[in-house]
């Protein structure tokens, strides 16, 4: 056949340079790569494609890319909320994974995460947590696209007793998978520079650093952090790391809440990546990043849910919806982070953040194609002046009828064709009964 | 039959005033009212109901309380996003509203947004417009419960070019209403103090107050409106709306963003009741309402999503969620707003602030059988450890299942059973084709 997949009948959101529509979208798919982007009759199907879908007039997007996701933490979904950040850590969070994330539970709550991810249109995630081993297996598994990263920290955590074996685990990781497939990266994440030493930092920075990968790390989520890290060195976290060697292009610094104008040239200085986590900060009450400044001193920034204890959900509709709300709010200017940009901030922009440009985040020939068509056929989608402001005002996850990745269709009329859904849901219910039980 | 409808194995969210869950739930339905409300195993059926509804492990409860609409606007549903305010109103809403607002289209308007907010769970609605007897006729229809205010402005406005005829008007929607339906509570609503002449704000106040319904104005929404009144009365648009004798039980203040402690004091006194919008708010960047502050004063707050010109949706689920979260960024506490309130805003404390705090808001035994269920078998709902938590922080208004109005089953498995969905969303996509054409 010529092509693999043909999709049609659609509008194209492609998030190219140009941000360019085409109505009446034509698609063709070839080995997982997007061959032809065009525009065409809604009735017309070029000859020889072996699967053809039907957007039915919906909208045709990119794959929505997640910079932040912890995914086992599906496990801890709605178990403790509206709590003083300490209690909420040091009474549930940290105990409840130090009994339960075991690999095993790990994978079950991965597996879930991606299932929740894949079907509210997500087709790209950038992860990090403890036992990453469990998570990049489950996502490998469930075809999603994905940069995964060892957690290291300076206490003993799931699958790291010893701290001090923390570096050799997350070298032996990303050895593992740097080419075992081409949906999984790997990468490592260090957890805070409150939480990890400076040794620690630089020594993983080196493990990413020689191989090029992505290093990720929260950075100034709270001002309990910006204060501790303030009065240990004397300078803001962001300067720190700067001191500490671990800025460069390939850093993702996630949160970035706490950040003076320093902080900022900083980061743009050396091209380091932001992953912005709205619904996360304004839950556990950390504050609200200075995305727009990022933006104009021209800092790529990507959208991440964050895990779901703090959020409580994986989707990325629902946040980008909040990203363009709270800036506007908070700087009392209805014109900031415009539909348009926060569409950007998910797609493409998520996908330069976590060092994936060239693969994903645009409907363009020549990239993969992780594409998902959203259903405009309901009374909250209608009528349609302009598909980008329904993506990010009036859609959620459960809009998407489809969901592909690299050419895979992996989510077929809101059902998933890869993962046993119904499996997994059994599952984790039982899990999630004897930790009530158990709490 | 004994009864009407019987809802059986789902957790019941009562709302009452412990707020009580209670699992294994079983609800006896007869005539349109609550009869039982108990605990049963899953798999007992009293004998003698009609209808048996099962919630497989579901979540019941309330229908949401939409407190503040402008159920028209769902034709201009994404026509302008991100833009100054003064923009935004004088080239876009005001113009179209005036050119495409006739009684025909206000009508399908309002299916569509009936039809939008049934199937996302909303019960009770209340609306203020223009040629709201074309609103009301829908909400009829559609089978909604609500309050319809008609509009009154000093300006012309649809259905009223001379605005001398804006009391006139109003007062006769009111006397067709009032006792045409139990659904269906006629009102008055005043667009706003700067709108509104002192006379005219007295006058429309008069009509409500003779007759004991909801006086329902925009008030105190931006600094702009605040800075007006100030400079024109030389006091607040709340203490202006007090010394204009505007003020008491009856009164909705829809929005009260830009308010003073002096303010908080003045509205608690009467026992005015406020309507907050925190999404329009953030859209439009008018600011953030002290709701805590409203709370910790005793005074009764619903929630809305006002127009969908602003929103833009009108997803209560997705209300509730950021309602949850803005005031704890705001605040920096993530304490305030807890879970449990947002959810009495939604659905007791909304039913109160529009005078229908006895007929719906909470399951119990003798109130109108105002009931949802949420199908909690999907991935972002899983493990639920907590039905409180997951209503506010991980389901949206497509998770809604089933929907009952004064027992009738409006929703039965996500399809709207009231109305002709089809043809409303056919003749919507006519009309915005046009209005899109020709803008």
């Amino acid at each position: 056949m010529k092509y693999d997949t043909i999709i049609h009948n659609g509008t194209i959101v492609t998030v190219n340079r140009d941000f360019d529509i085409i109505n009446n979208g034509l698609i063709c798919i070839k080995n997982g790569i997007i061959e032809t982007v065009s525009s065409a009759p809604s009735d017309y199907i070029p000859s020889g494609a072996a699967v053809i879908i039907d957007a039915k007039g919906g909208i045709i997007m990119p794959g929505l890319v997640n910079t932040h996701t912890h995914l086992p933490m599906t496990l801890l979904r709605g178990i403790a909320d509206d709590l003083p950040l300490f209690d909420w850590l040091n009474r549930y969070i940290f105990p409840l994974e130090a009994k339960y994330m075991n690999p095993g539970n790990v994978r079950l709550g991965s597996l879930l995460g991606c299932a929740e991810m894949l079907l509210s249109g997500t087709t790209t995630c950038c992860d990090g947590y403890f036992n990453e081993e469990a998570v990049a297996q489950a996502a490998f598994e469930s075809g999603i696209r994905g940069v995964f990263g060892q957690g290291v920290i300076d206490f003993p955590a799931p699958g790291i007793p010893d701290p001090s074996d923390n570096i050799k685990t997350a070298a032996r990781f990303v050895d593992k998978w740097q080419n075992a497939s081409s949906l999984i990266r790997p990468s490592v994440f260090c957890h805070s520079p409150y939480t990890c030493s400076e040794e620690t930092l630089k020594k993983a920075k080196q493990v990413t650093r020689s191989k090029n990968l992505l290093f990720q790390i929260h950075t100034s989520e709270t001002k309990n952090e910006f204060d501790m890290i303030k009065s240990k060195h004397g300078i803001s976290p962001v300067k720190y790391l700067e001191r500490s060697d671990i800025l460069d292009e390939k850093t993702l610094l996630v949160h970035s809440v706490w950040v003076d104008e320093e902080d900022i040239r900083i980061i743009s200085k050396h091209d380091s990546k932001i992953s912005h986590n709205p619904q996360s900060n304004m839950k556990l009450a950390s504050g609200i990043a200075p995305v727009p400044e990022f933006l104009k001193n021209g800092i790529t920034v990507g959208l991440g849910t964050d895990g779901c204890a703090s959020n409580n959900d994986s989707d990325l509709f629902k946040e980008m919806d909040v990203a363009a709300k709270i800036h506007k709010v908070n700087l009392f200017d209805p014109t900031v982070m415009d539909a348009k940009t926060v569409i950007q901030m998910a797609t493409i922009r998520g996908a330069e953040a976590i060092g994936l440009k060239d693969e994903t985040g645009s409907i363009e020939k020549g990239k993969q194609a992780d594409i998902i068509i959203i259903d405009t056929d309901s009374p909250h989608l209608i009528p349609m002046y302009n598909p980008v402001s329904h993506i990010v005002y009036s859609a959620t996850g459960s809009d998407v009828r489809d969901v592909i990745v690299a050419g895979e269709i992996i989510v077929k009329n809101k059902k998933m064709l890869s993962l046993d859904i119904e499996d997994i849901i059994d599952k984790v219910n039982q899990l999630g009964a004897r930790i009530k039980k158990e709490l």
